[in-house]
């Protein structure tokens, strides 16, 4: 009866992985044209992921009996962001195929995400213009989530040219929730929402049912001030000014995949893996991880020399040397507990008004709670595990502090990072849990020595 | 010229923080009629996040200026998640007034935010049919996100009967982007857009200008798989069905908000501290972090007693026990950079069609190149720092190894806690620094034991 309004449907993610697994075994079994089959009836969304999946010679089999063109369809129906994770997946001589016919943000989402020598050679097989508009803004700014199209009309007019203007939008206007009104000098003055123009005669002038404008951003505002807006506004779409003139508009579907993909990025930085892919290439894993991992060497050898310091009284009480990790384990969870609720309050703005030195205050406040209760604890089991009084005290004690320095340094460090600038997302785990460590360890040999009559 | 379009504009974060200091500072002087007047002109949306982030005398004084009505309309404009986080700072009076206006999903969002007895409390003292019908579904659902209306009409009618539709809606219209099409069952076909009512003639059937439906949920799906299908499909709006029929819809703004949400609790559930609000009252901090610490505990002391076999390998080298951080820091990170990578694909549903035993073996065999590179280099420094080539060999040795082990639980817990059915995100982080201690520890001084010939 509706045979005319059906179309792929959603499928869930273990259906995906089945459809995906079944296209495997017959790409592997040579039946890629079957294997095709199965896939073409699938939402492009699916058949992307499906595809952007598989080992790398099933892709290159399954790609080699689709036409370009349906390449290009498939990245063109994808979010953008899922689009550029499916693309560097693809071989250079579809991918250009296939970015030649995508839209300029797509394009450059792509690029980002491909090695440089990769980036360039597909780059040079473009047309240059196709994309140059868009090249000069930089990227994760308003300028790099817009769509290049003004949905605009002039206040003055009757809802009838508004609609014209709205049938003229071939390409995004499925995609519109507003149309935005300009003055005579084609400054933005308001907006007018879609609903209301479907509601509205022909002759009704659009000041009758036009409404204002919350947020405008400009073509540098960071992406992550854009996803703000969105949300903390409750606006659908945002206009994008240049020198006091619209030039672009971001649509809400856009918005949303950029906050997952900055939501992404953010958890991912504060494990120093920022832009890794799942399953990419090996190289590309080394060169993100490796670093990060050289910076937190030299930290851990900071702990270490501060153990170093004390090997005469390891010496004497060498059953201390089993309890290092209790002191820095402890320390480190409740440092990185404190700085990931801080770090994201701060992402999401959530601080507005909260004083630091109030806040401050309050994790070493909680630090000092928690100390007391793991502190009498460790002490207890101490006691009762190695029968020496002296030891369980001096292991409490060192708990007690060690939490109180998780605390404050767990808060402190992200809010000292962004006052000075500095993204805390990036490096406050490192610089947390190094503080935890050394000054654990310091507390807890520190102690040890000054009473060490005590435990021996 | 426009002044008929001027309302409260959009600020920055900075902008907000500002005022909300010259706030705090007219009210702790005693005016608060002064410092309502500065609020009162900002979007309701910024007014909520400044009260909110006032200390609790200076919030109290400045409501008393406000009438409840206000503060009802300024949580019915926020969206919901915000809107939420300001509810649970206001006083009980207050609240009660103003959630008996609000939505019953910001109810709802607000009573899921409150320790149980005041929320036991506030919902008393409201209608109890108000939220009745939203309180049958479990948090985090489809009904939960959903608005309770249906915006449907017959996909046999023409574009003028859904105009009238449309206009009917009054509450919800101008956030509408679709109308949903129904069969004579009253089964869901299809759906005709806003942007398509507008351009069409009040003659146009409806069919002419329908498109399908991509993606439906019933009441009970998860609103993670909500936010997906919305992405990964690129749709504005969810139809919520319950017993095949159309029972509300979800609201793009209503999902970004909840999809925020759900990232933010998701980065929290790897450091254990979900639900968790920052600046919040001490008691509940301590309810969400301690259980955590004390779990934490428990691994440590497994490490604890690691060490502890090695008593003796360790009273002959007692330089050996200033290492054991470098082996378990470098063990930690490596796993905890794989592992934050993997949760957030499983969430984002990215590792379709890739396969756990081909993603394990990629990790294991980064965490052998991480390894080599590393235990070189701590090698290398050990021999340095310690004049003891003998120590060097074990201690890169057993880096080699505990990385190759970080890789392997890094990308094997999660998955494997996935196909259990427990959420990665929870307790991977946990039990991957255990298994590094653990191992990395085993390791170090096993290998130490058994070569203490060559590092004494």
């Amino acid at each position: 009866m509706v045979s005319e309004l059906e179309q792929p449907q959603a499928i869930t993610l273990d259906e995906a992985a089945q459809i995906a697994d079944e296209v495997k075994e017959l790409i592997e079994a040579g039946e890629e044209h079957s294997a095709w089959e199965l896939l073409q009836n699938l939402h492009p969304a699916d058949i992307g992921t499906i595809i952007a999946g598989l080992p790398r010679a099933s892709r290159d089999a399954i790609i080699s009996v689709m036409s370009p063109d349906t390449v290009a369809w498939i990245l063109h129906q994808m979010n953008p962001v899922e689009a550029g994770r499916v693309a560097t997946r693809l071989g250079s001589n579809i991918l250009s195929f296939a970015l030649a016919q995508a839209h300029p943000r797509q394009v450059l989402n792509v690029l980002d995400r491909l090695p440089v020598r990769r980036a360039r050679e597909v780059a040079a097989s473009l047309e240059p213009l196709e994309s140059a508009e868009m090249l000069e803004y930089a990227p994760d700014t308003a300028g790099d989530l817009m769509v290049g199209q003004t949905p605009t009309t002039h206040i003055d007019s009757l809802t009838g040219e508004a609609r014209e203007v709205l049938r003229s939008l071939e390409d995004i206007r499925q995609k519109l929730t507003h149309l935005f009104l300009v003055g005579n000098d084609g400054e933005l003055v308001g907006q007018v929402s879609v609903v209301e123009l479907a509601l509205a005669e022909n002759e009704t002038p659009l000041r009758e049912i036009a409404s204002p404008l919350v947020a405008t951003v400009t073509t540098d505002t960071p992406a992550l001030e854009c996803a703000r807006l969105q949300r903390h506004y409750n606006v659908t779409q945002l206009p994008v000014t240049k020198d006091e003139r619209l030039v672009g508009v971001i649509l809400a579907e856009h918005l949303l995949a950029a906050t997952v993909e900055l939501d992404t990025r953010q958890m991912q930085r504060v494990a120093n893996v920022a832009g890794e892919t799942v399953g990419g290439p090996l190289s590309s894993s080394i060169r993100t991880h490796l670093p990060w991992l050289m910076i937190n060497l030299g930290t851990t050898f900071l702990a270490a020399g501060t153990v170093s310091l004390f090997e005469s009284t390891l010496a004497q009480v060498v059953v201390l040397a089993a309890f290092l990790p209790v002191v820095a384990g402890q320390g480190g969870i409740g440092g990185t507990q404190t700085l990931t609720l801080i770090v994201r309050a701060i992402a999401l703005g959530e601080l507005v008004g909260i004083g630091a030195r109030r806040l401050l205050m309050r994790e070493a406040l909680l630090g000092l709670l928690h100390g007391v209760v793991l502190g009498v604890l460790v002490a207890v089991i101490a006691l009762l595990w190695k029968q020496n009084p002296g030891l369980g005290l001096v292991l409490g004690l060192a708990m007690l502090g060690n939490m109180v320095i998780a605390g404050t340094v767990g808060a402190g460090v992200p809010l000292f990072l962004r006052r000075v600038g500095i993204d805390p997302a990036v490096s406050s785990a490192v610089v947390v849990t190094t503080f935890t460590d050394v000054f654990g360890f310091l507390l807890f040999l520190g102690i040890a020595s000054a009473s060490i009559n005590l435990i021996t």
